[in-house]
């Protein structure tokens, strides 16, 4: 009897801290040293009261490996949608150059990380290798959601500093203000041959996710997915083919920050997509 | 007996996602509907298990208030460190103009989650309300270490950036290169009154942090605490007047990057501080 009470909080220990995570059943079971039957019943004990408590799910996988992944409360992640767009739609946060503030929404965990949940999960079954953005702004989510994939970030630089070594640079108009802008990438980073999803807080035209994409080639890196926490809904046609906005900004009536449709259904989803990710009829 | 079960799972689902923060018995036991006593028996089988899995420890608090603290793995902290240390000694690291090349590092979860959370058990007492950073390299240390103490980050800009409306500017020389350098806050930034823990990446002399404190001042701000991830040995006489480094770098040894004394006794200890921070008696 003791013996179940230390396998169910192990394993609660270690799905709470894997979320996403695609955990195979025939390792857990050897890690606890029990049969894979004993097994399923702590899994149904555990999986029962997270969801009964909207702690969470537990999601079985089928196929070859079999297995089992983790994913936190959406409930969470919905709330936090409402959080961002009611946040985003105040007068206050417009300035008069046409921006919004939210530096400090970005960068605080609690209003950050849940949309780098919801990216995490548009993007789990795309193999992504790497989360690649540029500074600043897009760092938090970048990382939130490069943590939740189990893979690190790759920062492209606006200039080239002293401490990155060599660089490769590329010059780019940005799709929107029309300005000459640059990023760079240190020839050290380890990007070289990845799959790799580039994640920012704002997209306009995606001049910037268009100039990543043409710099990550010359790394033999290919990008998989582009995901932003906020695209505006003009103009309609972007420079990049496809991308996921957790928030749409209609700037023809500025309060009006709204969730996107597929980050609203997936919060609404009682499990993680089954096939490769499914982009919007309306953006794209 | 599934009424424990059902108490066991949610406990340690509650106690993996709230690390490091104090949790009251009380609210505990009314939330899960039991006894304090029952809940103490319950807690004490979580204790253990983790405990004896190296999962992190439950550590007990006394007072007025009484309380728990989860506080995850410190051999893997301790595990950490060494990795840190090994990889930043080793000479392709170097860069011929005498910077380490660390970004790769520091923008992967893996390697500076664990990192961040030593800066937090380090001020866990210092009532900590914000963690500030001066971008670009600092901020995936400052966003780990905000994340364990519960608190969001203020970000210092370069340069001021539209997208932060009217900022308070300061330059300052760089310590180190002597070079002129400047940082800009948004006025929009909630820091106002605040107690604030300054988080880098690197220090050498500390104008970097030197400045931050004095352009936070301008926000009634006060820094309690300077946390880097490398220090150098050289100068001795900083900037400011205490800092606590996880890494220390002797350039004149280059392949000596080793754990600082406080951070190293820190992962070996059975439990957190219980005054307030100390600092060391070699760097200060």
């Amino acid at each position: 009897m003791s013996g179940r009470y230390r396998r169910l909080i192990v394993l609660t220990q270690y799905l709470a801290n894997h979320p996403l995570d695609q955990v195979s059943l025939t390792e857990l079971s050897q890690q606890l040293g029990v049969a894979k039957s004993t097994l399923s019943e702590d899994l149904v004990l555990v999986k029962d009261t997270l969801e009964h408590h909207n702690l969470g799910r537990v999601e079985s996988q089928v196929g070859v490996q079999g297995g089992i992944r983790y994913v936190p409360d959406r409930n969470r992640t919905q709330h936090s949608l409402r959080q961002w767009s009611q946040a985003l739609s105040d007068p206050v946060r417009m300035m008069s150059d046409g921006f919004l503030y939210m530096t400090d929404l970005l960068f605080n965990p609690r209003w950050i990380d849940p949309m780098g949940q919801l990216l995490a999960e548009r993007f789990i079954h795309a193999d992504i290798q790497f989360v690649a953005t540029v500074e600043t702004k897009g760092i938090p989510l970048a990382l939130a959601c490069a943590r939740f994939l189990g893979v690190e970030v790759v920062l492209l630089r606006r200039d080239n500093r002293l401490s990155e070594g060599s660089a490769l640079s590329i010059n780019y108009l940005s799709g929107s203000s029309r300005r000459i802008q640059s990023m760079s990438l240190s020839r050290r980073a380890p990007v070289r041959g990845g799959r790799v999803l580039f994640v920012d807080d704002f997209m306009k035209a995606g001049g910037t996710a268009r100039a990543a994409q043409d710099l990550l080639a010359d790394f033999d890196a290919t990008i998989q997915g582009v995901g932003v926490l906020v695209a505006t809904v003009a103009p309609e046609q972007k420079l990049v083919e496809q991308y996921s906005s957790c928030l749409n900004w209609d700037e023809a009536d500025p309060q009006s920050v709204k969730p996107s449709t597929w980050a609203w259904e997936l919060c609404q989803r009682t499990s993680v997509p089954k096939e490769g990710i499914e982009h919007d009829g309306g953006i794209r």
